[in-house]
């Protein structure tokens, strides 16, 4: 029997005080749910010793796979080492290569510090990660039937080395394959979504299906175990296939992270490039497109146009007409959609005006916004109303989303405008 | 004695498959050490009843109040407030106002599905905490001398509703205050901040002193307790005045979340107005800016100059001086400065050009990046090097750190373009 419960503990003050998010643990339990390896809890305690210490010891006994983040720097107050080692009755010694490394780090003119030598010291007979984004090492060591994974804290390290260390150190120890694919859905809710599969998947077993809600759109996770891979898929197939039968359009990809990595490849596909013109959302689309390496294929560029003036210098709009129908109008993201197109020579326009918040624009309430596409001969349009007491982020995220959906659905040859009619959302409402 | 000792325990299996970030333990532990209530530990646990009702067994024993995110919304896995209630020995009852509340939310033309009313089951005698931003509602109850909150788990939900009524709810049971200052620091990093401090911090008890790294700058908190707020603040007061007489200005701001936050009041006081013209940050500057209410006083727009085409067709670059010097070079950082200035009359123009990666230009390595700064009269510039294994995120945020902190440096007649001479960062180093 091969272990399989994992617990991530993550170390430092900074994360009760809610200074950081602990991303570490989000993407190390991406990556380990990939390969199989189920983890069952998330703790994060401070920099405190008598804490840390307690902490290991349950996760001692409730887990197979303990792996630390953070605790490995250099500041004054980092002790995870100490007290892992010490947990499992091993002594810290200096390890010369990483003693070596710092010395090459420090003629490469970066600054180093004295207390940056504390981080060479590491567990006696351990596996040294050497730590090609930092400084401070990882490692890991098999002792009392558990195995002990420690990280550094900062992401910009912590993920590039469990990726390249912790998941080969851990591939051997799966002896059953866990497969799995994400439907994405933009249009509907998580609980419309539940609602439409609840007893059929109160029903599975293997595979399994759980909806889970991201922050403007939703996804449908299909999960199968097997002896291998292959088998694995087999056995979902029938499953995606129904799935996908059954949420129809909605369904804008599979095993995407966002509606714009689905977006990416079917423009490429046809050879197509796209412009944006942003009021509200000012720079989010773009730069979430942009987020995306290969973007350049694809995405021209586009203007941000925050003030009315912006507007008129940056894209031409008459300002006679920002004045009569409003910033925020229907009239206005058509123009923007319009305008951003044929300045840039782009297959397809989008173009974005609305109230982000949380103030109001004295006219519309806060989640009004106006979504247009331009292409050859048509330009569309949406209004949307997300409902006066959305964040910000949600505004913008979500105006994002359907500038995007917009995009899909015309290269698809659905229905762009239009799309939810008797089917709204408890998300936003179609005007 | 009040109680202190707090731990959040967040349910939901897709925390641990890594498809979501824990955002609420950050955000709820940030508005409690507002308040002087410390967290101790953050737990996640999947939708299991068995390992729920386990954490929650040692959350009691390790914690004072109990905070829970996530069970509490409509979909068949969510059982937080079933387990909660047992473990302190209450019946659920149906809350009247609550089924209320959906009906009138189904009459509000929302998709409103059978299961969601299993939300309005609630403990019996629990303080209800209507959910105005969604549908399943939160409570709180003190029972065995502890204090248990419930919140929902989307952070759209979740935050706005933990800071309106579980702060006020816990806010009377702390006898001291504890306040906190964060010195927010941009160009040199966490370890040379630490070297700096070191002795003094581990002599200081009250208040304390500790450096803290974000993705691309880092922070000196300061914390003082006391009886009053007044009375932390005059302790803490001469701490402040000599770290930032030691950091000089590496120092950007007080309490600030990031750099564009203290470069908006500075401008909107001089009423000056900035534009700017990414390529390799893709919008991610002006994106920045415009997640700030307010940006539009000073922030006129700008321009996503993604492809040489759009370079020239938006902004009016010569393709010939783009073809001779290369897109990343100096000199087309300097002129999408000065163009965009020009164009949008905007008093400060910023151009932005590199290589954000994975991928090389072929001519220079990842982590290339110039930013320029244009104004009345001069036009600045800063080649950066960040090395090349950094990632795509790591260098597009950095490169608008240094388009901001170039603002800034600016506005308080600082020395813009040569800021490290011999005092380079493990970061990123300037050629």
């Amino acid at each position: 029997m091969r272990p399989y419960n994992t617990e991530i503990i993550s170390v430092g003050t900074e994360l009760l005080l809610g200074h950081i998010t602990n991303t570490d643990a989000r993407d190390i339990s991406e990556m380990l749910s990939k390969i199989g390896i189920n983890v069952k809890y998330h703790t994060v305690v401070g920099d405190n010793p008598e804490r840390l210490k307690a902490c290991v010891q349950t996760a001692k006994e409730r887990a197979d796979i303990i792996i630390t983040t953070g605790g490995l720097g250099p500041t004054c107050d980092d002790l995870t080492k100490v007290i892992l080692a010490d947990a499992f009755g091993i002594r810290l010694v200096e390890n010369e290569d990483e003693v070596k490394g710092l010395y090459d780090y420090i003629s490469n003119s970066r600054n180093v510090t004295q207390n940056n030598f504390s981080q060479a010291m590491l567990p006696e007979g351990c596996t040294v990660f050497h730590n090609l984004w930092g400084t401070a090492p990882g490692c890991a060591f098999e002792r009392e039937g558990k195995i002990v994974i420690m990280m550094p804290g900062p992401p910009v390290e912590c993920v590039p080395m469990f990726r390249t260390y912790g998941i080969p150190y851990l591939q051997a120890l799966s002896d059953e394959q866990i497969v799995s694919h994400s439907v994405r859905i933009f249009g509907i809710g998580e609980s419309a979504v539940d609602d439409m599969f609840a007893d059929e998947m109160n029903a599975m077993t293997n595979p399994t299906m759980a909806p889970y809600a991201k922050e403007c759109d939703c996804l449908l996770q299909v999960t199968a175990k097997a002896h291998s891979e292959q088998e694995a898929e087999q056995m979902m197939e029938p499953v995606i296939a129904h799935v996908r039968e059954r949420l129809g359009d909605f369904v804008y990809g599979m095993d995407v992270e966002c509606i714009e990595e689905a977006v990416l490849p079917m423009l490429k596909e046809r050879g197509l490039r796209f412009a944006t013109a942003e009021s509200c959302t000012g720079g989010e689309i773009a730069k979430r497109f942009t987020d995306l390496p290969g973007a350049s294929s694809v995405f021209l560029g586009g203007a941000v146009v925050y003030t009315n003036e912006a507007k008129a210098k940056l894209l031409g709009l008459d300002p006679a007409m920002i004045e009569e129908k409003g910033a925020v109008s229907a009239e206005v993201a058509r123009a923007l959609a319009e305008n951003v197109r044929q300045l840039t020579g782009a297959d397809i326009g989008i173009g974005v005006t609305g109230v982000a918040g949380p103030d109001t624009d004295g006219v519309h309430e806060v989640g009004t916004v106006f979504v247009s596409m331009a292409v050859e001969g048509k330009t569309y349009l949406r209004s949307l109303q997300m409902g006066s007491l959305r964040t910000r982020s949600y505004v913008r995220r979500m105006s994002g989303n359907h500038a995007y959906d917009m995009i899909r659905r015309w290269l698809t040859g659905l229905e762009v405008e239009q799309i939810y009619k008797e089917k709204d959302t408890p998300y936003y409402v179609l005007k």
